[in-house]
């Protein structure tokens, strides 16, 4: 049974979504000159759709560490941008040749393959930009260990390794731990990232993020399952991307490997240990918690 | 006539190229499991062949400053990852559609598509993170101002945003001021940022910059007429890539606009112009105007 998240989470999330849309639309301005498509493409991939739970989760981060709100935004904004400059290339036909997004055309499919190629380089490019910039905080320590958390969790040894390891595994079978790597690297590195934002901007030191650590990486454990069982039960009306993929490539996923009620009572135990990491945080944690919950509640 | 580049600037250049090989083959060190391929794309990216001019010149630059050695070679290692992120994703066959770059055979074509995409994305993340390392620079101030400078040469106003004017060049027909405009993104940009580097890391404010921008504005240009020369004269045995595409595509160049000695002309008195904005500096500027010289001596 799918229940409703909590009315308090619904809201942060419409607001955050709110948000980062205005961000999108003040940063990319498209010029009056030849380049005017790419920064309209790379409109098409940031504003408007997605659940922006990075950036909530950013935001929670910070909300732990009385970290100001205009640094939760904009290093909120960063992560976005390389989830989304990830999504506009992973979807290109040389690899998941994807159709629909975001219950949108893909980029390369409202525009072309080489402006979704370059509007993804941009949004990369600008994630960084936008982590350096005084705004994001006053301090140049702390902004040099955003990029530097931040390259670590997009590159090879992140979310691009992860990639990768899925490219692999359309002609391999991996076993559980293969697969579970593959996820910690594809989309646990950049929660993690997410979640530590807010330690990072407010100095705590290594010592201090063991709990936030355990916290991400039970949720995007917890995250990754529920979207494989949306895969094999959910709709594209739904999901606004399409769905049935795994499946059909016969590509091995949490949900072929462990069967659907396996995997879901996998996916609430994740989010139960992911809440306990939170045991030593009090109220100022709730918003992290909610997000856990949301993890096997969302219905898309 | 073309005759050889000065020795000095040979001596430096091969030191340069071994310089980086070096630092690659040790960064990109392939791990022993499924993303073993992209790590192996990206050193054929990376290592042998390549003028490694860009490194060459923050070299130049830190040479005026007096900026330690490492800072220099690391700086450039990281401008280097963007040109060759750069050169990954121009080569696919939705841009430029090569199939041989540096005398290999491109990164898409040795591997595949997804591989190059994921490659050059990975590249891209590593500039940034050599950047923000304590031991490119001990004060994370100048740190974040490289990074800054990276982004802004990079992205839709700088590199990137060259490019999309240069795919909307193959459909349109630009004036001689709007190829200018074109090749200051898709070039200049980083051109700019390299012979910039030195000053951002011994923290010379703005106002002691321009005639370092003069330079690389004018050196940008010089090597961008030098190039299209090369692409009506040389041979691809000479350039290690494609030659006569510009013409083929019936693209607009310096060249087509100016016809050959116009050009030739005008790239001469470029570098003249480019080593005058050095007139200030003494021998440790020697270095920037023997790259200069070489801009239009070069047969590849």
């Amino acid at each position: 049974m799918r229940v409703a998240a909590p009315t308090r989470l619904e809201d942060e999330m419409a607001m955050m979504a709110r948000a980062v849309d205005r961000q999108f639309d003040l940063l990319l301005a498209a010029p009056d000159d030849q380049r005017a498509r790419l920064y309209e493409a790379m409109r098409h991939a940031g504003i408007g759709g997605g659940k922006r739970m990075r950036p909530l989760l950013v935001k929670a981060s910070c909300d732990l560490f009385n970290v100001s709100e205009e640094s939760a935004a904009r290093a909120g904004l960063a992560v976005e941008c390389i989830h989304v400059y990830s999504l506009v290339h992973d979807d290109l036909p040389a690899m998941d040749n994807d159709d629909i997004r975001r219950g949108k055309p893909t980029v390369h499919r409202a525009y072309d393959e080489a402006t979704a190629i370059l509007a993804g380089d941009c949004l990369h490019d600008l994630a960084y930009a936008i982590l350096v910039d005084e705004r994001t905080h006053p301090d140049p320590f702390a902004r040099c260990e955003l990029v530097k958390a931040l390259a670590l969790a997009s590159g090879p040894a992140g979310m691009a390794g992860g990639q990768m390891m899925d490219l692999v595994a359309e002609t391999s079978s991996f076993d559980l731990a293969t697969i579970t790597r593959l996820q910690q690297l594809k989309t646990g590195a950049l929660i993690g990232f997410c979640v530590e934002a807010g330690a990072i901007m407010a100095r705590v030191k290594e010592e201090g993020r063991h709990s936030l650590r355990g916290y991400a990486r039970d949720l995007g454990l917890a995250f990754q399952i529920a979207d494989d069982l949306l895969d094999v039960e959910g709709s594209a009306e739904i999901t606004g991307k399409a769905v049935g993929k795994d499946a059909a490539a016969g590509k091995g996923t949490f949900v072929s490997l462990m069967g659907v009620e396996r995997a879901r009572d996998q996916a609430r135990m994740l989010v139960e240990q992911a809440k306990e990491h939170l045991s030593g945080f009090g109220t100022q944690a709730d918003l992290l918690r909610d997000i856990a919950d949301f993890a096997i509640l969302r219905s898309h």
